[in-house]
């Protein structure tokens, strides 16, 4: 039986075009969903669309909601949400889908480097696997999906 | 009728003294529920309790897993989550909670300076109150307690 | 064993006095909620406590969140909703209240005037009772609160 | 992945049609689901199968219930519920619909004219995008749904 | 820790006050709840307070959505529904309210004569116990009240 | 968008048939769901498969849990419940489903004469529409099933 | 705030009385919940007050059932679900009730000596602690107690 | 309509390929889930790609939780979770299994020789099947997969 993933977090690395790769290379019958991982489109989306902002907590705020339309139904109709958290930026929206997930009681894969572990503590905790490679997440992919 | 809050995030400023201080001032209806908040308590827990680990990751692992007994069980709770950004740290724990709040469905009012709001901006989009001082926070308290 | 009611919609008559009034003397084990009725509070709450905004549209948006923490706190917590449309304004908010409690599955009780029958045709076919007084009201409620 | 919409509220402009033609146009993979918006089938449909009514009310009443076992469930179906507001009438059932989205969970999008922004402020406050014509809606469906 | 109970069905003999009097006699922890049991005061409370209909069925309608508002209420806050079968009457509300009870997933107890089994197989077949005397009831009631 | 329809109750008129033949002559996009209505297999079908029992309650009971294996899983994946009372026989089973859908926020439809109007007020009084003869369903279907 | 426990699993040992007294000794502000931990009054508690079987299936499936109502009640109201498992007998009712709480979204803490690590792997990989001694569970009780 | 069915439990001996012989022969709208039934496979999966653990407790931890990614979701997507318990090893996930169904609602049948009737007495009596045989699990699914 197939399972939905969705791949949220850091958009810098192709880890998601990686994980895709290994989908299709071990023909895994799993759908694969992804945010809008263009940065300047999906900040500027909101005033693009329905107007701009004199303000930018406004302007981050319908950019946001829009961007909330997809991700949130994504999240929860993925069977397992898989999170990147890389070295650079805040990256709060991460951490914000693995906690949505956790809400919702789907489970959670989490991607990262053993530099990251301390920070991320209350957030591995939550989750099933965390793996250091898209390899990894391929692999685990792989395993769960044999007949 | 009275309210449940839990106030998550931010452990080095006295932001939950200020809220604890103007809910008593104020003689509000309502209970304040917090995380433990020290930092080393927190960290050392699972060791402390269950035994020490070799490996980092499985001690922040335990530690966390005890700590979320607590927080995970407030949050569920609470009718007002209650989540404060600093401007230090990576507080990927706090976006955490707010996740897991939004995922349950409770509301929540996020507290940052200004500075964060393109970072925090899907935190903000699914609060229902951003305030920049506790006392904004106790302010709108007092006004959702009128009888 | 005692109900929790919570008393939506219109705001110009005495008609949450009223059922206030029939819960005391009828001496009904019935805790009583209620929205902000002051109309101005209500529409500036959130500029007065989170800052003024030039466009209308936030100042609104900002309002309406603050009430929503108590009012959707309140419609969760409630046995019965109950909703009163009046014959003047749009009270879509009083609608929306009506919404969010059958989506909810909590029963609601509407009270209006017959010449409304038609365009609120829709919210009384989800009520489990459409009365025309307060005092109506409060003979249901002396009804179910009997020992 | 594909979304489901619901397309709620007001039915004397051609406002679905729009949103259906940009949805072909732009060959979305959306399902566009809609209430009965023929308005005196609506309104009998209760009486003409059911049997006819003396009173009113239950005229009304068996019509609502009939269209609400259409409504209420395409309602719960959809991961996206669009409520246009327009300018005449009393339209408390759009109102209605986007409360039971909510009490649901389901994100909603609201179309309307600003003149309309401050009776439909609790509505707007819910919703993850306020609109104001069928296009913007049609760009937001597009946005969404990046492959 | 107390349980709640609801006492559903039959209403032309004294099993409620049988069970009441065992509670009260063991010194149980347990609130008995129970719909009202005067049949005149259920069948005409709708037409009576909100006004009378030409139509039996409306009659009938309104009355039994008023009681609804009560036994609802009630089923929902039990522990444990509680319904008893008599040999007489169709006592359709009485198997609606197991089969609530069933769909909210709270536990029940059939009291009921032998000679009903077959025609209430499915009902006893989803409950947790099937007795014969109320005071096979107050047995139950007092062993899971054990400290 | 399709629907789901369970048909429960009464097993020995042709009003299944009646619904089936109307879906089909209508082309709807229907589907139909049925318990067993083989009256002789569904009373032992637990006895012939499982084994014999000497006490008939046992008997009914092994029995009675095979088909809600069936029956539970339709009345949850329906869209509507649609419940037919005859004139003979206890007909507790049918109540029941009634209220599983109910308990389960499903939509019903009951189907009966009018003579049994009294007895099923508070099953009526739950459900969306109350039909007297099999063709009126398929009206409410046709009129739902509009594109 | 207080939490409620419930203490599941193996009945041999005083491990209840250890955490009791130390939730006593601490002035921890929790309710301890337990099954009936009288081994033959559990065991035959279905034909004692219900009437004797003759085949032991039955027997044994009466009182099951009613211990189920007092046990899954009290885990389905408790905050935390506390299962020791020993080193004798099946202990098939503590793993269920471990995975009745997994089901409900409710923490588990599970107390075993390590040399049953492996065939509780997958109950303890559901669980937020893992400890080996009563004393253990009265630290974190205390820890996560704290005001 | 088809049946997703998960089929839990004992590794040792071919019952799932009995099942699945079954379903094949009567040409059954049935979908077999299964879990991973290589024992070392689903031992060592957790070491194997996400790296070696030093204690026997995590290197169990790592693999029961990238196991419970796929069982889990199998178990939540089945309409009847079937669990086989053999005469040998503890089997404690197979009675996990069990509960984690009954948390979420989800119907079991279980397949046990006579000899283990009352360790499993509280699993069996949350069942809606106890076979012996897997024929006799395939001719219940037989019977409620008729058209």
């Amino acid at each position: 039986m197939s399972f939905i993933i969705y791949l949220s977090g850091e958009i810098h690395t192709d880890w998601r075009e990686q994980i895709k790769q290994g989908v299709l290379e071990n023909k895994l019958d799993i759908e694969v969903l992804t945010p809008i991982t263009n940065h300047d489109n999906s900040d500027n989306v909101g005033s693009k669309i329905l107007g701009s902002e004199q303000n930018d907590f406004w302007k981050d705020h319908k950019s946001a909601k829009i961007n909330a339309l997809r991700s949130n139904s994504y999240i929860s109709r993925a069977d397992i949400v898989i999170i990147k958290f890389g070295d650079k930026y805040k990256q709060w929206n991460a951490a914000f889908d693995a906690g949505i997930a956790a809400g919702l009681g789907i489970p959670t894969i989490i991607l990262h480097q053993p530099d990251l572990t301390h920070p991320l503590k209350e957030v591995d905790a939550a989750a099933l696997a965390v793996a250091e490679t898209p390899n990894q997440i391929v692999e685990i992919l792989k395993y769960i999906s044999q007949p």
